[in-house]
């Protein structure tokens, strides 16, 4: 059992809690076990770590301590002021999980770069993804990735000029989505778009500027929702490399909504037009 | 121009922030240009004082402070150091104003109280409200009502249970939306499940355990979202209370969403089988 809040153990995971060393070591921290839950059930190939308080060793033994053990992963029993000195937030319920920013054990796909791990994405036949080229609010970027995952959608595209989504904000607000679907980063945006088009795959840049209102949309064939900065929206020339530019119609006098609310109403406008897989549409589905 | 950040004006306008005295004195404090915007072009009678710096006084003329005084609203100059004392956020951007939480000019209707209030709304035919049962979080609160604005509700109505939306992160997360449509508060829940089928409004229930799938709701008739506790949704109460339980289908492995995007999605499911106000249903709609 690790006791020591000042070990050089702890030290370590806590410094995870900046951007640069994320980058260098290739690993981030998740904290709180809904987070770590997923991470162990849905990424267990990447988790380095799993640190656990006693209390938490019995609270979460069916959720977490037992699935990890079984998975071969490594579980530290920690004091719980160890785990408060490795922890960004203050209150972590007595979970945290060390986990790989890419899998590097997969056939090097994501370890060899962002290109690559975006083709491994296109291989799948992707139907529906989304890009965001510029997003800086954690929260935002963080609950775009949870709305991908409940609308059905392929895999989350993030561009180098966008948060950091192993930074712990983005982490908490995902909700464990993080793991339940390919989250490429540090994608260049242009190339991006290019390589979609090349692979059939219509680009609709969301942009409260755009001529097509999201009814109207055609949104049966794959494509990608491509989203802007909070702020300033996307760029022209960004927008003119898009297939079609889309609002979402505004009813009262709201000035717009904001980039997680637009991106959910697209996603769940898609996930309402798409076959599901296999072609069978259930009854209550628009096709 | 007031240039004492000790003066008991300043030190009244700072205290606002304590619900308690926003209670007492019936009186919030909306921070920053857009809400003060918004509160001057749509809630005039409502608005107390306008406290502008100099630099904001000019940046925001056109803006705020020729509509303010065309309005015959009082608008002060002050120090920079007076409006920090006067702000809860760190950065007002030199604009704030003093508003009244209910119009007690307009026939006291919102002043007799919440039933009154409601009954107000609903003399308006209202064909789509949202009500927060036990919301909890300013985040969430003030995203709905945006939605519920974007959307095109009629009004937002707010249990006694809820979150304050006067406090500061309410009014900023609505982005304005607080001032472009009614926001009932202090409800009765089941009183107003009650009224609302009194007034041939249907009630539903937004739930993850709902037996309806969004896209099989009938939303064609008026009607009021219910929204519950971002953790422990709506209790078993309620959901019977209500004429059908309603849930986001979820696609992918997402355990759900967070509570202002189910609004949101549930909102722009009923904006988009919506008919426009006057019975025209423009091209793109689902009617």
């Amino acid at each position: 059992m690790l006791t020591n809040p000042r070990a050089e153990r702890v030290r370590s995971v806590r410094a995870l809690s900046k951007r640069s060393v994320r980058e260098r070591t290739g690993r981030f921290a998740v904290e709180g076990p809904q987070g770590v839950r997923e991470a162990v059930r849905y990424a267990a190939a990447r988790v380095r770590d799993v640190y656990v308080t006693s209390e938490a060793l019995e609270r979460y033994a069916l959720d977490i301590v037992e699935p990890a053990r079984a998975a071969n992963l490594w579980v530290h029993e920690v004091s719980a002021e160890v785990l408060a000195a490795m922890a960004e937030t203050d209150a972590p319920q007595g979970v945290l999980a060390v986990v790989d920013t890419v899998d590097g054990a997969r056939a090097g796909a994501d370890a060899a770069g962002p290109a690559a791990a975006l083709a491994a994405v296109l291989d799948t036949h992707p139907r529906l993804l989304v890009l965001l080229t510029n997003v800086r609010d954690p929260g935002n970027a963080g609950t775009v990735i949870r709305g991908a995952d409940a609308a059905g959608a392929d895999a989350v595209l993030v561009s180098s000029a966008s948060v950091d989504v192993h930074s712990s904000k983005v982490v908490r607000s995902t909700a464990g989505s993080l793991f339940h679907l390919p989250v490429v980063t540090g994608l260049d945006v242009e190339v991006t778009l290019e390589t979609l088009r090349a692979h059939g795959i219509r680009t609709l840049a969301a942009d409260g500027a755009g001529s097509t209102l999201l009814p109207d949309a055609d949104l049966t064939a794959p494509h990608c929702w491509v989203m802007g900065n909070e702020a300033w929206g996307l760029p022209d020339e960004v927008r003119d490399a898009c297939d079609d530019v889309v609002r979402v119609p505004i009813h009262g006098r709201a000035e717009s909504l904001n980039l997680a609310m637009a991106a959910t109403v697209c996603l769940y406008a898609s996930a309402g037009q798409r076959p599901q897989r296999g072609g069978v549409t259930p009854a209550g589905y628009r096709a």
